[in-house]
């Protein structure tokens, strides 16, 4: 349990008395507990010098403890009042916490105010969301390894889904074929819903899977990933099915360029702003910036939402053990989307990459 | 935008001057518009007596027009202070609201902090929660409707579960076959991972497919559901594959007749907890109370847990339009477990099911 050893040692250090963790995802990266408890709670609290313990619905009792927490975990029913459960439970551990920190970025008001029904002296001192955040964006070797995994089965994926290309098929049901062969091999979990996009319908960078048919002689965008033991994948390519004239290519090589040029300078040291500035001038320098409408990439880890943002504006410094997305895009509305996308981690003198699949062009036969 | 001229009238009444809402889910509820902004900023504001408008992310605009949206949309790019610009659409749109309502159950601390920040003279006077949750809480025709496709989709997914049982496949092979052949049929999201759980797997009442063979001579719990135009179905059958002891009938039937005796009684004005008694004393007469370890059942509509909980201490009334399930559950640890579920909607007289797959036990043939 070192990431809580970790938060215990900031809370020693900051003079706090508690943490109640109230996101269960970041409940998962703690405790290896990994569940949703949608709206009954959840919360791990943490003391500096005291064993942390969990406080979950009585249903999931029996999961926490299978799951390797070896701290005590307390259950309530739904009729229960769940803090004032919580309340006593902390009194008899560590008397009556005063100085808190909590999570601000997920931390209801309602649950805010709960504690404070019950903890009238409690003063919420820090947001320890920031440093979640910073402590989750540097992975140890052992979640690097599950993220090597989990892009092994990215690359599969996409073997999968450019077999299954046709002109016959819906861009849904080349989806649905990926995630079932996964499924059959025991890949249970997407980490989002596979994206499968044709021709002009690329052109949209949130869009979804349709009904139309793949489009011969047009480009094909493929964004998928992979959930492996709670770590997941995230890459893009884009294919051509079938020949496809020149402008369509231009814009691929623009697109690739501008991810092979940022995958190839990132390194520590280097700002998020920086590494997003790189991909993008290679675009704007081919005269297709204004298409490229949305940040370089992502933090990721256990989900596709973690930090750092690789974007304008963020200063925040690459340092190894950090994972990311590169993945520029050129969207020209009714005409074509390219995306080029591999997650990367950050080594001491570069980035990683956690897919393979290659990234030159390539087209794949008419079927 | 009924719902929303319903929230007008409630501000209107309550002498309030903005209603924030940040839940994304009620922001589908009230606009039409479906998106989970993660970690980027989505909202609606809502006046007595001025039009309302959507905040979103740069990326998501193009996607709120297209909904049906037909009051303005404001947009904000990854690097722009997204609160800073709402105070200016607020300031230019209705000056400096003081009396705002807010999500309380959503809303987190650091959203609030923000608002707090720019608009000083704030006070969140009211939560908005408990009206929203009420409103959501009764269905009107249209809604009922969706919801009755979105339950043949779940019965069509049993009778192709039901054919997929072999000793010969996984939970997780079963649950996958289910899910692709809806998605060959255009039904892309199930609104959950569609459970299977054979024998004595079946007792975790929480628990996912694994990657045991279903099991001859035992039960197998299926509990699954589709989504249908953002309206979803949740239903469970549990089934014999292959003869089964007397025991195992037993405990069928026992919450079976818990699972009809509750449906035949349910109408309006019975409170939640009186329904949950019903069912829950016809497994506790029949000596297996102790095996009966989660309420009734939950509200459902756009998702499966929204208003009323059907649980003990919940004293609110039943009133037509309102749609939950009616799940009683027999877990016996390391023996077997039985869930029996439909959901139903609350008439003028009674309730009626959005599900209509068999409830009597099924013996399907071993293969």
């Amino acid at each position: 349990m070192k990431h809580i050893e970790e938060v215990q040692e900031w809370l020693a250090n900051n003079n706090l008395d508690i943490a109640y963790i109230s996101d269960f995802h970041n409940i998962r990266y703690y405790t290896g507990f990994d569940s949703d408890p949608i709206e009954r709670i959840l919360a791990l609290f943490i003391f500096p010098d005291k064993d942390p313990f969990i406080f979950a619905p009585a249903l999931e009792v029996g999961s926490v403890k299978e799951s390797g927490w070896e701290y005590p975990v307390f259950g309530y029913l739904d009729h229960e009042d769940a803090f004032a459960l919580i309340k006593s439970h902390i009194n008899a551990l560590a008397g009556n916490p005063k100085k808190w920190a909590v999570e601000k970025d997920n931390l209801t008001v309602a649950k805010s105010e709960a504690i404070l029904r019950n903890f009238p002296e409690a003063k919420f001192v820090e947001n320890i969301s920031p440093f979640i955040n910073k402590q989750r964006s540097i992975k140890n070797e052992d979640e690097i390894n599950l993220l090597l995994e989990a892009g092994k089965w990215a690359d599969y994926a996409f073997k999968v889904g450019f077999d299954a290309l046709s002109t016959n098929k819906t861009e849904q049901a080349v989806a649905a074929e990926i995630e079932y062969e996964l499924k059959k091999k025991g890949v249970m979990h997407m980490s989002f819903d596979t994206i499968i996009q044709s021709g002009a319908n690329a052109a949209d960078p949130h869009g979804a899977p349709k009904e139309d048919t793949i489009k011969p002689n047009e480009l094909t965008l493929f964004d998928l990933g992979t959930v492996y033991k709670g770590y997941i994948s995230d890459a893009s390519r884009t294919v051509a099915f079938g020949e496809i004239d020149d402008k369509l290519k231009d814009i691929y090589n623009v697109c690739l360029e501008a991810q092979l040029t940022a995958q190839n300078a990132a390194k520590p040291g280097m700002t998020a702003e920086e590494l997003d500035k790189i991909a993008r001038d290679v675009i704007t320098k081919a005269g297709y910036g204004e298409y490229f409408i949305h940040r370089l990439g992502h933090g990721m880890g256990q989900s596709e939402h973690e930090f750092p943002s690789i974007m304008e504006g963020n200063k925040m410094e690459l340092v190894p053990g950090m994972c990311f997305s590169i993945e520029p895009g050129i969207y020209i509305p009714n005409y074509a989307g390219v995306r080029i996308e591999d997650c990367v981690y950050v080594t001491d003198n570069g980035v990683k990459p956690f897919t393979h699949t290659s990234k030159e062009l390539q087209i794949i036969p008419l079927s």
